[in-house]
């Protein structure tokens, strides 16, 4: 029986926590495929260091050569990061036929589609699962259940940082920069923590499931994205008490063949799965046409967890190398890209803003709304921090995105309206 | 290349659900097998019946025979249900090389482990995760996790009826018959519901996961079992107002390579992920040493949510077939089944009780508590339902069952104490 052999690009803790559990459970990988895994050169930047893991030192190398030309090498295994460098590394594997695992959420959002289509031309696979929600096993649950279901909506909590800043925020009554300078002291969060609060982390992670559960070819510009920089302790407040969680939630939906992905703070009924998903966990929540809702929880990062995704990614690829069906893992898009416009959005928005408390406001605003043909489900009025100033929040039903642009327009020329405080998305309701 | 016959049993709601998928995603299933799937017999009672479905007259057969011992066929997928008679055709199937899928949780937890000897022996596959939850892919998930990763604790909510009662007998503060009556009328309970509501259901799933998970064989009888009758308002309602839901919970752990498998009602924390499992949904939530915590939530049933699974299972099969490692996909029992005994099983308890409204009762009773080194986390004391009475509510810090079972033995035996009014497993805590 054939062994496959595996260059490893990368030895910091996920790559260290891939080599300890190919040696752990050899036999359980032996008996779940047939071969053995062995691995033949790890790519480095110092070959001297000193390890946390017993590496043969014929292994080490720090010439990428030894590993992406290397003819006696099957499989590329890359956790060391990078976009550019990486990428052209990559496409060297390629074409060299090496079949890929890789952990890189952010080269698969640049280069993913073209890598894909080269690994394609070139009968190899990538597998990239581990790049998305580190310990949930959400594009091969997808991607499997894809060739018997038809997916018509995910959302999903993608981004560990800003869900831990949410919950604290919510729980504790914490400030925003209060919690991010807490996240950062204990790692959840980084130096440069824009990536994650701007929301750009989890677009790229949609942007990933969206185009494997709609075959499409739909690249980060396409998600609308807005981060948790704004929220405040009232947003939060006002969302608790009637009854919402505000969460950072990835959105992806296909209606008539027409796609919507993004990513905004959206209020969720406290009782959806979603809204007890806390701290720095992942969720994705998945709406099948047969299935109906699943919902997949877990480890959104860590360096075990993502070892384990990439093990359990490296047997599906050389399943594949075995069964000769290496490069169909993922559908490649076999559909034209269409995007909803504003008009065939539909959600419901929960809206605040700050007014003059004086007789007739209330029904000025309602015009708006009501020429706009935009009703309520509910509707809380309140004194405003200021003198003679009131402040009113609503929810509405479900309305299209060009129906809220129309309305807060409209409201913003009406001189009853100092201000419109914050807006966002509602989901997850019936 | 290799055209797979399949040979259908059963043509219900699922068979007719999983003739649909295979007819309607033919170019997906190629696409990710390399192989052609074709139903070549239907076993029915009435071949000449109405169909819901499109099916080929020349298929249907009311002879087993002609599937079992068809040369023909590779796969028999088994949706018709029912234990001794399946059984003996499936060992027959088994010994004429044929794999087997089933959706059939009762003839696998009666008679699963000699079935899955029997395949082994045979060198084919028994698939059977659309038994254990509908909709949610948890068998292979254990699996294919299970070679890179070992599992500490499974808990589940695995059986729909007892959760869509406990939610209403929760969220509508209604009595459990008249819970029961309703789900009846809706179809979600049977009318004989002792299954279901005994805990007998969960206990067979448990079985089967407890089985895969540790690699014991553990048989329904070592599953410690109690179902939810007994469940009055007010323990829910001191439940609630310690921050609790009560929830029908499986667990299955494992510590130092003894096992505990159980199904008993278990208080959660309220903002625990198994507590907003709602209605009739199921989840499992899997406690890995290397990925930490996951969890898995979906349909536990469902007609179309089964037959995909049984699609999903049908695929694995096929894949293994194809591979050459047929029999391999689940690891049979490799380990002694060792059980925990009481004094090795920990958790905390409530505990509720009736007891005299005297001087000197709470000392008394605290007393037999502490001999027993039992501390606690909360204690209500209030009125009780007669006069001069009280009732007392604890919760305790993490203890034996052996040093439960020793306390409540002495309770018994206090003239102060007129009742044990009930006490159940609280889990899902630090």
């Amino acid at each position: 029986m054939k062994e496959i052999n595996i260059g490893l690009c990368g030895l910091g803790t996920v790559g260290t926590g891939v080599v300890k559990i190919l040696k752990n459970h050899q036999d359980e990988i032996m008996y779940k495929l047939g071969s053995q895994i062995a691995i033949k050169k790890v790519l480095v930047h110092d070959i001297h260091k000193q390890r946390d893991v017993v590496v043969d030192q014929e292994w080490l190398t720090n010439d990428p050569e030894e590993l992406v030309s290397n003819p006696d090498i099957d499989v590329i295994v890359e956790v060391m990061g990078g976009i550019e460098d990486t990428n052209l590394l990559m496409e060297q594997a390629l074409r060299n036929n090496k079949h890929i695992v890789t952990a890189n959420k952010d080269l698969m959002a640049v280069h993913g589609q073209k890598l894909l289509r080269l690994a394609k031309a070139n009968n190899c696979d990538i597998y990239y699962d581990a790049s998305v929600a580190g310990g949930i096993p959400i594009l091969r649950t997808l991607s499997d259940g894809l060739a018997s279901d038809r997916i018509q909506k995910i959302m999903g909590i993608v981004n560990g940082t800003t869900n831990y800043i949410l919950t604290k925020m919510t729980d504790d009554k914490l400030a925003f920069d209060d919690v991010l300078k807490e996240a950062q002291e204990l790692g959840f969060a980084e130096a440069d923590p824009t990536s994650d609060v701007e929301g750009l982390d989890a677009a790229r992670k949609m942007t990933l499931l969206a185009n494997l559960a709609f075959k499409m070819e739909i690249s980060l510009d396409d998600v609308e994205t807005s981060g948790i920089r704004d929220i405040s302790q009232e947003d939060i407040s006002f969302a608790t008490s009637l009854g919402y969680t505000i969460k950072l939630i990835g959105i992806a939906s296909i209606n008539n063949g027409k796609v919507e992905v993004s990513v905004e703070p959206t209020l969720l009924p406290q009782d959806h799965p979603l809204a007890l998903v806390k701290n720095e966990y992942n969720a994705v929540y998945v709406y099948g046409e047969a299935v109906g809702e699943t919902m997949f929880y877990g480890p959104g990062a860590g360096s075990m967890p993502t070892a384990t995704a990439v093990v359990s990614d490296l047997m599906e690829v050389i399943k594949n190398i075995r069964l000769g069906i290496s490069g169909n893992a993922y559908v490649s898009p076999q559909y034209e890209k269409l995007l909803k416009e504003n008009k065939e959005k539909y959600t419901k928005y929960f809206i605040r803003m700050a007014v003059e408390d004086e007789a007739g406001t209330f029904q000025k605003i309602t015009n708006v709304f009501s020429d706009e043909k935009v009703s309520f489900a509910k509707i809380l009025q309140l004194p405003g921090s200021e003198k003679e100033t009131a402040e009113i929040v609503m929810v509405t039903h479900q309305i299209s995105k060009q129906q809220l642009i129309n309305s807060l327009e409209h409201l913003k020329g009406l001189s009853v309206v100092n201000r419109i405080i914050s807006y966002y998305r509602v989901d997850g309701e019936e």
